[in-house]
C-alpha cells in the first residue's frame, strides 16, 4: 500500500497497491503453466512496477527472477501472496504469512468448504483462524483474485490493458473470463475486478463498500452466489445502489442452482423471492445472464438515457422489422404509429415498394440507394478507412434527411437501429454489407435522440466472420452495440426504469 | 405438373412440379441482379430438370437463353410464371398468363396492399380477379416464393441442394433466409419452403394443408404474421397439429408487431391471446423467435424424447454450472442431487478439487486428463481426422465411465453436456480446446440416455472463429447443438411437455 492512497482511501483500498507479490507454489510443471500465466506473465506483461517474488521449494528461475526455496528466504517485505499450491499445504503457507507480516493472502486453490467434505470446512476455517492472527486480509479461496489495470496488476493475459468505469466483484472465476471477454467485445472496460470465492474474509459486502466509495468506479457490477449475512448484504447493497448504479446477477436463484453454488463456492444461496425483494427494495438492476449484464452495462453506459418508451426502429427487412417491434414491445417500450406529416416526410425520398413507412420503419430501398453511393465513392480506401473519414463529415444525405425527420417526432424517446445480417435473401459480398450497414453506424453517432444498434439474425459462421469488422467500428465509434433485438430490448426497458426511478444517477454517470 | 404426382397428391401439390418456369422481368440491371440470381441462377444451380423461359421486352439472352420479349412468344407450355417487375404493370402480365393457361403466377414484387394505400389494395384485388379468371394459383405477391430442393428448385444460391424433414410456410422472405441460414448451420434440412407473402390467393390454410398430407415433410414450421378467416386457420392448424408436430412463430403479437405486420404483409394480425389459446388448444408447438424455432426443431428432430424433466448438467467451470442449473430449472427442468453411490462412483476418477460431483457435475479435472491424452494421441493427424476415427471406437475411458454412471442413475430422463468456451481462466489454444470439448461430443455421442451438448460462452470473435470446427463436427455427428443454455432450455421444456402430451408422434418421426 502507498501512503498516498492510504490516507483518502478506503479502508480496503490497500488491497489494490501492493509494493511487492509473492506467488508461491510457481512451477514449470506443465499443468502449473497457469499459475506462471496468470500471476507471473501477465504482471510482467502489465508491467507491475513492484517486487515479484517467486516460491517453490525445489528453487530454480524463471523469467529472469530467482525462485525462493521458502516464503521466508524473500530478502524484502511482502504485502501480497498468491497461495497456489494444493490445499491441505496451505495452511502452513498461511503462518509463514501471518509471521512474515503480510497484509494480503489470495488462496486460488480450490478444494475447501465448497466440497461439502467436513475436513475440507475445518481446512478453510484453520486458514481463516491462522490469518486473523496475523491481521491479513484473505481473498478467495477458490478465486482467481484481482485485476486492476490502473494498478498495472494484470490477470488473463488477454485483458485488456486500459482501465473503464466498470467495477466489478465475482464470486466465479470462470465468470470474470468471460464476462471481461464478452464486455470488451462491445467497447467496456473495468476499473478494478476481485474474484472472491469462497468468501472466507474478504465477501461481498467489503467489496461493495468497496466499490461504492472508489472514485474510478462509476458503475457496479456483482456476480454473487450466496452472503453469509443477509442483513449486512442488504445495507451493503443499499449503499452501493445508492451510490451508484448496481447491476447484480444472482448466481443460484433456483434449487437446483442454490444446491449447486453451494457445491461451487460454499454459499448459502438464498430463496429467489428474497433476493428479488432485496435488489428491487434497494434499486439494484437483477440481470440473469453474463449476456445480459453486458447488455445493460452497455446501455447505462452508451445511451444517453431515454425519457420514456416510445421507441421507433429503424432497420432492413420486413419480417425482421415485425419482429424486433415483437421484442421491443415485450419488453415493455411503445412503438407507437408514426405520425402523418413524418410519414408524408418519409415518403419524399424513401420507395413506398419494399419499405414499410410506419413504426418500426423498414428503409431497405434507402440503405440499398446509400449503400451503392458508398460502394462507388471508396476507391481505392480499405472500407474502414472510408469510413473513419466519413465519421467526421456525418451521416450521408438520406440517412440525414431520416434523422431530421425523426427528430421532429413528439415525444419520441429512442431509435433503434438494426440491421439483420443473414434476412436478405441475396447473400451480398461483406463489401456490399459494409455499404449498407456503415452509413446506419455514422446515422446512429449523428442522431440527437438517445439511440442504439442492433446488428442481429447472424445465422452462420460465414456471416459472423464478415461481421467482425462492422461490429469493431460500431465499438470504436463509441455506439451502444447490441447482438439480438430481445438483448436490446431488455436492456433498454431497464435503462429507461432505472432512469426514471434515478434521473440524477445517470445525469452524474454521462455528465463524469 | 406430372401425371405421377397429380394422381395421389394433395391439390396443391402441381405448384411444387412445373414443368417450365418463365421469369418476367429478368434484367441484366444492376439493381435487378438479384432477380437473375434467385430465379435463374438458382435454378441451373440445383439443376431444374423443366424448361426456363426469360421475358423481358429488351429482348436478347442470358445465361444462354433467349430472353423473349413477351409471354406470349415463348413456344411452349408455361405452367409457372415468376412475375418480378413493378406492382402496377403486374395486372397485363396476369393477363396474359391467364390467356396462355398458366397453372401458377408467384408475385414476388412488392407495393400492394401492405402500403395500406388505397389505389395499392385495389390494384392488388384487380390481380386476384384476373387470376381467378384462368384458375390460376397466386403466390404472394411481395413473397420470395418457393423452394424445393428435392424437385431442384432453389432459391437463395446460399440454400442446400439436399432435402431434410422440415416444410415450412413464412409469410416473410427475409426469414425465410434467417431460418435456413440459422437451421442448416445447425444441421438441418427442409422438405419444401414457400414464402407466401400477403397471400391474396394461397395462404397459411391452403399450405397448412398442403404440409399436414405431404409425404415428404416430417415436421411443419410455420411463420405466419396473420389470417383473415379464423375458424379455417383453427381446422388447418388443428389438422396439421394432428398429424405432424406444428411449430409455429406467430410474427406481429403485441399491439406494435400487429401494425407492423399490417404494413409488412397487409395481414390482420389478431390479439396475442387469441393466437396463445388457439395454439394450445390444437397442440402446436409456440416459439418467439427465429433461434426459439430452431432450437425447438434440433430438439425434436435430434434428441431422442425424453420421458420426464429429471436433468443432469455435465460441463466444464463452477460458475458456468450454476448459471447453466439456474437456465435449466427456470424453463421448468429439474436437476435432483445426485444419488449418494453415483457420486461415489464418479469419486472413483475424478479429483475433488476443482471439481463438482452434485448435479450439476463440473468434470473440469476429467476434461484436462482427457484433453492432454487427446493432445498426445494425435501425431501428425489434424484433430478432425482425429475426432472421425475415434467417433468408431467410441468415447475415452473416463467419459464411458462417466456415461457408465450416469446410465446408472435411476430416473433420469436427459443430460446436458456443456462447454463453456470463453469461461476458461486460460485464453487455450484451438487445439487444446478441440481435445477437450472433442471427447465430450463423443460421449454425448455414446450416451444411452437422451441428451444434447451446449457450446456456449462465446464471449468474442477469435473464440466464435476457433470454435467453428467443433461446432461443424458437432453437426456432422447428429448431435442436437445448441448455442446458449438458455435456448437448450426453453426447446428441453417445450420437447418434454410435447412428448408427454403426444409421445406416439415423436415416435413416429424417430422411427421414420
Amino acid at each position: 500500500m502507498t501512503s498516498d492512497s492510504q490516507s483518502a482511501a478506503h479502508p480496503l483500498d490497500y488491497i489494490f497497491h501492493p509494493r511487492s507479490v509473492a506467488v508461491v507454489g510457481i512451477s514449470a510443471d506443465l499443468p502449473k503453466i497457469w499459475i506462471r500465466r496468470l500471476y507471473l506473465d501477465s504482471l510482467i506483461q502489465s508491467g507491475y512496477p513492484g517486487q515479484i517474488y517467486l516460491v517453490n521449494p525445489k528453487g530454480g528461475e524463471m523469467a529472469g527472477l530467482p525462485i525462493y526455496r521458502s516464503l521466508k528466504d524473500i530478502p524484502g517485505e511482502v504485502d501480497h501472496v498468491v497461495i497456489s499450491i494444493p490445499a491441505p499445504y496451505t495452511p502452513g503457507i498461511m503462518a509463514e504469512c501471518r509471521d512474515m507480516g503480510v497484509k494480503v493472502a489470495h488462496v486460488f486453490a480450490s478444494g475447501y468448504a465448497e466440497t461439502g467434505e467436513a475436513e475440507r470446512i475445518e481446512l478453510q476455517d484453520r486458514l481463516v483462524a491462522i490469518a486473523r492472527q496475523g491481521n491479513i486480509r484473505v481473498i478467495g479461496p477458490n478465486c482467481l483474485g484481482i485485476y486492476y489495470p490502473k494498478g498495472k496488476i494484470g490477470l488473463i493475459p488477454d485483458f485488456p490493458a486500459d482501465p473503464g468505469p466498470i467495477g466489478f466483484l465475482c464470486q466465479s472465476g470462470g465468470n470474470v473470463a468471460y464476462m471481461v471477454r464478452h464486455a470488451v467485445a462491445r467497447g467496456l472496460r473495468f476499473s478494478k475486478i476481485v474474484s472472491y470465492g469462497n468468501a472466507c474474509d474478504i465477501n461481498e459486502c467489503d467489496l461493495l463498500d468497496y466499490f461504492a466509495a472508489d472514485p474510478e468506479t462509476k458503475v457496479i457490477a456483482a456476480y454473487i452466489e450466496g452472503a453469509r449475512d443477509g442483513r449486512r448484504l442488504k445495507e451493503a447493497l443499499a449503499r452501493a445502489a445508492a451510490a451508484k448504479p448496481t447491476v447484480v446477477l444472482k448466481g443460484g436463484y433456483t434449487a437446483g442452482g442454490s444446491r449447486a453454488a453451494a457445491s461451487h463456492t460454499g454459499s448459502l444461496a438464498g430463496a429467489d423471492a428474497v433476493w428479488d425483494g432485496l435488489l428491487t427494495q434497494v434499486g439494484a438492476i437483477r440481470t440473469y445472464s453474463i449476456e445480459e449484464m453486458v447488455d445493460i452495462l452497455v446501455a447505462l453506459l452508451r445511451v444517453r438515457p431515454p425519457r420514456g418508451f416510445n421507441t421507433c426502429a429503424v432497420g432492413n427487412g420486413g419480417g425482421a422489422s415485425v419482429m424486433a417491434t415483437d421484442e421491443l414491445e415485450r419488453a415493455g417500450l411503445r412503438l407507437a404509429p408514426i405520425p402523418g406529416e413524418i410519414r408524408e416526410g418519409l415518403k419524399d425520398f424513401i420507395d413506398l415498394a419494399n419499405s414499410m413507412l410506419r413504426n418500426p420503419i423498414d428503409i431497405s430501398p434507402l440503405a440499398t440507394v446509400v449503400g451503392f453511393e458508398y460502394l462507388m465513392d471508396l476507391g481505392s480506401r480499405r472500407f474502414e478507412e472510408m469510413l473513419r473519414e466519413k465519421l467526421a463529415k456525418g451521416p450521408s444525405v438520406h440517412w440525414a434527411r431520416l434523422n431530421a425527420q425523426l427528430q421532429k417526432w413528439p415525444g419520441l424517446d429512442l431509435v433503434i437501429y438494426h440491421h439483420g445480417f443473414d434476412v436478405s435473401p441475396m447473400p451480398l459480398s461483406e463489401l456490399m454489407v459494409n455499404c449498407i450497414v456503415g452509413p446506419m453506424a455514422l446515422a446512429a453517432k449523428a442522431c440527437e435522440l438517445p439511440n442504439a444498434i442492433v446488428l442481429h439474425s447472424i445465422g452462420n459462421d460465414h456471416t459472423w466472420q464478415s461481421s467482425a469488422e462492422l461490429r469493431g467500428l460500431c465499438v470504436e465509434f463509441g455506439l451502444p452495440l447490441f447482438l439480438s433485438m430481445r438483448g436490446a430490448a431488455t436492456a433498454m426497458r431497464a435503462l429507461i426504469d432505472y432512469n426514471l426511478a434515478h434521473p440524477e444517477k445517470l445525469a452524474a454517470l454521462h455528465s463524469s
